[in-house]
């Protein structure tokens, strides 16, 4: 709020009794505007919050006569959205249209949407907009097609359907990003994620605002782009899954209709494996037997960075490949590389010694080096993982960080890229396969409480969630990504100061649901999963146990590695499960107000969970069994042991059953298949409480 | 069976006391025979149901050693089958899997392929197949890839999951296709498919051995092929949704490493607005407005076949585009021209005149003719709807049958074709977009009890399921398709003499769950509607409705064609039921059996039903409701009246009750929302017999 400020300052700097007066009806005023924008979003599920919103005072009520107007003709992405619009709109509500296409000439339309440039979606490109929703018109404006395509957005955010009608919410909108770079990762290395599954999630950024997609493209389980300069890549570098040159088109098409900027990424000189099948002798290990990794895990095959060989196969490979990505940031890895193989190799060592690299940070930096000048010919800027920040890389990279706290650091290496003068963008907090919950990620904020000039403060560019994939197949991506990239996209649209995590969380509810509008698949396929497990039978017995079931968060699922390869199952309960359990939430929230405050309604509504799991495992007795489900078997029996345990002692036999239930809530705590029952701590606190 | 049939004209020949005991004998081992296939197929859900199948005494577990050898090297359709194969049993059944792919070498694998012939789909190939599946192996033998590919996909539906492990049924399976074109025509002009719904329909075909993707790619609502020779088309000529020439190629690729042929269909000279708003100069009409069409029917607008440029365009088209298909059938159309604008052009009257063509029959196969040759030039042979079968029309043309006794003909146009000499294909019978239960098309078959020569019987090819597009959208197209495409699928490949329905039913139950493993949405998205209608609230209620209300079937739901047009909502309460409604099947069952001989037991489970219908009501009332639910409420309420009133009844009131349900079962039939309610032939007898 530039307003503000200004006003502030002018104050302070000639304060006066009369002043001080005027400051406090400013502060009234502004508090007032405060409380009536929680209010609003109390009312309004729009995620991310938009930077000014205002309640107008009537709704705009959908009916067939519905209209849109686009002030012009060269407006490709505009009239997909608006098209799209109209379709999901119609969907959602079940109001047929009269008019199923934009138009350029109706002035009357009932949604006017100007823009003055048609724009290519580019690193600070403006993406501001305006809107208005009144009874009689909706009006929607913006300087570029981008910003008005995050202004439909917004405005089918606004859409409901009530008793009575469909309408959107009356509000007067000014809403531009805080982070000019807002973006996705996503691993197609580990598991190949098909065409389609990367448009609908291309379809879901757009819908919450983001504007990269960060294509993992590489890793030492696969190469996954087709070169006709290099073609054993796609013969040998890959379990067959890759997308041809025409794929990778398509989808950088559809992402920039959308607004949203491709970042590829080609991981070197480590995470090499696949490339070194192909082509062994670019390796850095004589006769060492390179092959495809099918587990998870950091591994030792590596580019010879001495080799002029290698030097010659990137720039051959990114002369190829470099002109499907027109966005001018190209991502090199640059990761997690031990450089173990390159001690083991004496040539490597001799020159190093020669060249004067002390230790093989300097030798990567040289690699590092060699490959901006490559990428700088083809126009392109060298983006890296943050090992790539050694003292001798010069500051025109882009550091994309990663390690923090949780690495052993103090901070977060993107503030240390930014004070040296390194523009940064962080994903360390947002690695959404961690399995971690949406409070978590949704606390993390780019910049926190970091001191950094101004300048600094500039060269932090937004932040990436990244979906690492080892673990995560067509199937279950969608249900790792969704709901909670969309409380991370508000962290880098929204203002510093939106943060009350119980409204966003109302909020992401509904916004997780609208999410199924564009096919994204999070919620449907849990049934699918679990239909499987059943073999067809009923599923309600699952539901409710996957309710409080979360599976283990921080690679504890696959620990080492090897428990999961590339082709193991990924359909198992633990696939069907996520972070967030919706039932354990509740569950937790009513033993922490009934501890707080016993009343009989909330030892009723306790009560009623305890019940509900009992049940669930008689139903789950019921089903005829298979070697699946009786690997779940003892996870249920525990729950229903302590289930009835609590029923009892919470009647009135609590102090006999203490021991009892102590020893039950053990067994439950047991790993099972993979998940941990996340109503653990409510449990014990309320065996003591009772 | 061949050598029965000539065992049998052996003994009628020769038939002597002695002979008439052998055909006793014989008799009695074929009705053997006849009744074990009938006993395992009530074990083992295989459809198609093979030709000839034979126990073994034991099955193959599946464990983590299962490994699979393929006998050659060059074998991307085996290898990309049997990784897939690796892959979904492992995820249907949770083991791991220590190899993950095939390998060419390992002698003692578990699955050993062995195939003689890499082939291309391609009208008339080899696709029979053995398969034994013993206590330590599985064989699988084929002449082509394309026939062990089959064989892989009857493998996988013979893997099952009991209470003690995972295995194969052991089993020796001689099998081949008694149709050679076997296919599945879908319509992506009235409403555009996108490239992943074509891949996973392309996948579930494979599942159940079809083989010809027949691709309706032009229509009056839209013309969906990128034309670098007439860029207008993908301009003006649909709402912007069109295939890439590279994205055509990307779905050819793909089916034919399933062994599916692609025909495209380009209709032409009627169905033509699409083509005519882009370039109306080709039009019959002069002056003619041409624009999109967005409702369903049959329109006017037609190519001028007196034009040399409608030739030059076709010409320069085809010579474009039928590269981009390697199958040598290529699909004309040809159908519904009513000919009303070519009446109404002068020039075109003379035309005729000056020719000798006494009607706009003769005009067309004038304009036909002409085709052929472009076609032939492009070594693609002609095929068309069967209106093209005039009398001048040469019999190199393939004939595809679509009319039959619904449109007041004596017989399907099939039998009148392959009598004239044409090769032919039946569609009349299977379009499954007309919403009829699985049962009818199941009982259709392609030549039936028609009296053919060998050679006339020779001339039918098979048949093809259609499903016309006009209220199928991307989200319901699966529903729509499957499960009875499945069925369909089996009267194309299973002996004439597999009609048994019920055990086809049974089957159909175990295949259309597996589909799910192929990303068929038929099932999954069913709750994205009802979670759409009820906005994200609980969707049991609806379950309940939609498990005995049918959309409005035989194009009754969109009668005149005007009421849904191509951008209205299809996600309405219609487009989340299905044909086969199950509550109505086992209920109309239990009713008919309860009739014929009432018991307690029939009595309680048809007590079951009411009971379940007027919870549901409850569940429903208790819905935050919106405008879309409110439209349901009357034909709830209705099931809810009729509900209760059978409940007393059943209690003893009957008799007084009569007239009351009587007057409610009537208001039980009024159309709501574009269902029926699929009960009420049972009800109304119940009602009698009460």
């Amino acid at each position: 709020m530039p307003q503000l400020r200004l006003l502030s300052v002018i104050i302070f700097k000639k304060q006066t009794i009369l002043k001080r007066i005027i400051l406090i009806i400013l502060v009234g005023i502004f508090t007032q505007h405060s409380i009536s924008q929680t209010k609003l979003s109390e009312k309004l599920n729009l995620i991310p919050w938009p930077k000014e919103i205002k309640k107008a005072t009537d709704n705009f009520i959908l009916n067939s006569d519905f209209t849109i107007q686009i002030n012009q003709k060269d407006a490709k992405k505009v009239v997909n959205a608006a098209t799209k619009f109209l379709r999901r709109a119609s969907n959602r509500t079940g109001v047929f249209l009269k008019n199923g296409f934009p138009s350029t000439t109706n002035k009357n339309a009932s949604l006017r949407i100007n823009f003055k440039q048609v724009s290519h979606p580019k690193l600070g490109i403006d993406e501001s907009y305006t809107l208005e929703v009144k009874r009689d018109h909706i009006k929607l404006n913006a300087t570029t097609d981008i910003g008005a395509i995050r202004g439909i957005e917004t405005l089918l955010q606004l859409l409901k359907t009530d008793h009575n009608s469909s309408y959107f919410s009356g509000v007067i909108i000014s809403d531009a990003p805080r982070f000019q770079w807002r973006g996705l990762m996503i691993d197609v290395a580990r598991h190949f994620q098909p065409v389609a599954v990367l448009k609908r999630n291309l379809d879901a950024m757009a819908a919450v605002k983001m504007n990269v997609f960060h294509w993992h493209l590489t890793d030492d389980q696969g190469f996954r782009v087709e070169s006709k300069v290099y073609p054993r890549l796609q013969e040998f570098a890959s379990d067959g899954l890759y997308y041809t040159q025409n794929q990778i088109k398509d989808v950088v098409n559809y992402a920039s209709r959308l607004g949203i900027r491709v970042v590829p990424e080609f991981d070197v000189p480590g995470h090499a494996s696949a490339i070194l099948t192909a082509y062994p002798e670019l390796g850095s290990k004589e006769g060492y037997q390179y092959s495809i990794e099918t587990n998870a895990g950091v591994f030792d095959p590596t580019l010879d960075p001495t080799n002029n060989k290698t030097y010659d196969f990137l720039k051959n490979l990114f002369t190829e490949i470099a002109p499907l990505f027109p966005d001018e940031y190209f991502h090199i890895g640059g990761d997690e590389n031990e450089g173990k193989h390159w001690d083991q190799n004496k040539k490597i060592s001799a020159f190093k010694k020669k060249h004067n690299l002390k230790n093989n940070h300097d030798l990567q930096t040289y690699f590092n080096i060699k490959l901006e000048k490559i990428l700088l010919k083809l126009n392109k800027k060298l983006m890296g993982w943050d090992e790539i920040m050694t003292p001798t890389m010069p500051t025109t990279a882009v550091i994309h960080s990663w390690r923090g706290k949780n690495e052993g650091l103090k901070e977060s290496t993107l503030i240390e890229a930014a004070k040296k003068g390194y523009q940064s963008v962080l994903s360390n907090g947002y690695y959404i396969d961690r399995m971690l919950s949406v409070k978590h990620h949704y606390s993390v904020d780019p910049i926190g409480d970091a001191k950094l000039t101004n300048k600094e403060r500039a060269m932090i560019l937004g932040g990436e969630a990244t979906i690492w994939s080892e673990l995560v197949t067509p199937l279950t991506i969608d249900s790792r990504i969704w709901p909670r990239t969309a409380a991370i996209a508000e962290r880098y649209w929204s203002k510093k100061t939106v943060t009350d995590f119980d409204n966003m969380y109302k909020r992401l509810q509904v916004v997780s649901f609208q999410l199924e509008e564009l096919g994204i698949t999070h919620i449907r396929n849990k049934n699918v999963i679990l239909r499987n497990l059943t073999q067809n039978q009923h599923v309600s017995s699952l539901t409710t146990l996957s309710a409080i079931s979360e599976p283990l968060k921080i690679y504890s699922r696959n620990a080492g590695g090897t428990e999961y390869q590339m082709y193991s199952p990924f359909t198992l309960f633990a696939d069907a499960c996520n972070v967030d359990a919706e039932d354990a939430i509740y569950f937790n929230k009513i033993v922490a107000t009934h501890i707080a405050n016993p009343t009989p309604k909330t030892k009723k509504k306790i009560v009623y969970y305890f019940h509900k799991w009992s049940k669930g495992f008689v139903q789950f007795n019921k089903l005829k069994s298979n070697t699946k489900l009786e690997k779940l078997r003892p996870l249920y029996s525990s729950l229903n042991t302590v289930s009835n345990l609590f029923i009892n002692a919470i009647k009135g036999n609590s102090k006999l059953l203490k021991t009892e239930i102590t020893a039950a809530i053990k067994e439950l705590k047991l790993p099972v298949e993979d998940v941990e029952i996340v109503i653990i701590t409510s449990l014990e606190k309320l065996n003591n409480f009772l």
